[in-house]
């Protein structure tokens, strides 16, 4: 794991977009094994709202190590900027590891909070919601994901979806609101 | 899904071993997602045991449905030879599935038991074992995968680890057996 300064660092410039090489596995098997947990959870917990929770948590979990990975592998560079942040995301975070893309819109006044609507979601191939759980935010990972990669670089942030197909509408849209950036110091300081 | 006949082939010969191309994901988010199901195990069930079952379940559950993916995207055709099934599995499965390839080795004199050792595992990258769960099989998915997949294609066999890196051994090497071979049929019988 990448440590200290450069890992504290606020996200990342898109420099140069191009997605790297990186070790890749079958999308299919992803998706089925991801799909094992999501009926693990519903096996487990009775609340589908709970489901949901767990799901988040475990995607914030994975995010956390993620972006070592992303910052090592991408050609980004810094940006203190939320606006680029999110262009990062969209462009090369989810290309770099779902391989495709989402698109950035829907900016308050402020250029605080956006919608990144994913272009296609590899998650939810073959997955058909049952009844009794409809409440279910399937996808909740990806919002927990992001959550602890943007943590890791200083970003506070609520991540959570707005439509989702699985639920009947017409796309997949999460919206992203920064809640606080922390200014960067040094991990430590003389004085304490 | 593809379904009847299709289906029911037995396992198939290498004709072309060259690793078709498909949709891929990152690795390490695989990796992390399959670390996220065994700790939830981990924290659902008291027994390593319990937890070794229950991967394999998955993993057979999983099969089940890769199989069919597999027989669509990969070029080798039909074959009934369990040795030539073995070693489909070890180079043209392993490397469209996970991007590895593995070995066939130690065959009993019957033909029906042999070993399969992995080159490398992407599944176990960033993973250690803490002191409570030294019997676990953390990568049992794998041998539950390959027991469904052939189930599905009329093999049914015995799927275990043997040696494995995390429990101090110095490879992955499953031990594949065959317990039992149907014949091929027609879906439908006339007469029934």
């Amino acid at each position: 794991m990448a440590t200290g300064f450069g890992r504290m660092a606020p996200l990342l410039r898109p420099g140069d977009t191009s997605v790297p090489n990186v070790e890749k596995v079958n999308a299919e098997l992803f998706t089925l094994t991801y799909g094992a947990i999501v009926r693990q959870l519903l096996t487990d917990f009775e609340e589908v709202d709970e489901v949901n929770k767990q799901l988040d948590l475990m995607g914030y979990h994975i995010g956390i190590r993620l972006i070592d990975d992303f910052l090592s592998k991408s050609n980004v560079t810094r940006c203190s900027e939320f606006k680029e942040t999110a262009e990062v995301i969209a462009k090369v975070g989810f290309k770099m590891f779902l391989g495709v893309t989402a698109t950035v819109a829907n900016w308050d006044a402020e250029g605080t909070e956006c919608s990144l609507t994913l272009d296609d979601n590899p998650l939810v191939d073959f997955v058909e919601l049952p009844e009794t759980c409809q409440g279910l935010h399937y996808c909740n990972v990806l919002c927990g994901v992001i959550r602890g990669a943007l943590e890791m670089v200083n970003m506070r942030t609520e991540v959570r979806w707005v439509r989702d197909v699985l639920r009947g509408d017409d796309a997949y849209e999460m919206r992203l609101k920064l809640l606080k950036q922390v200014a960067e110091e040094y991990p430590y300081k003389d004085d304490e």
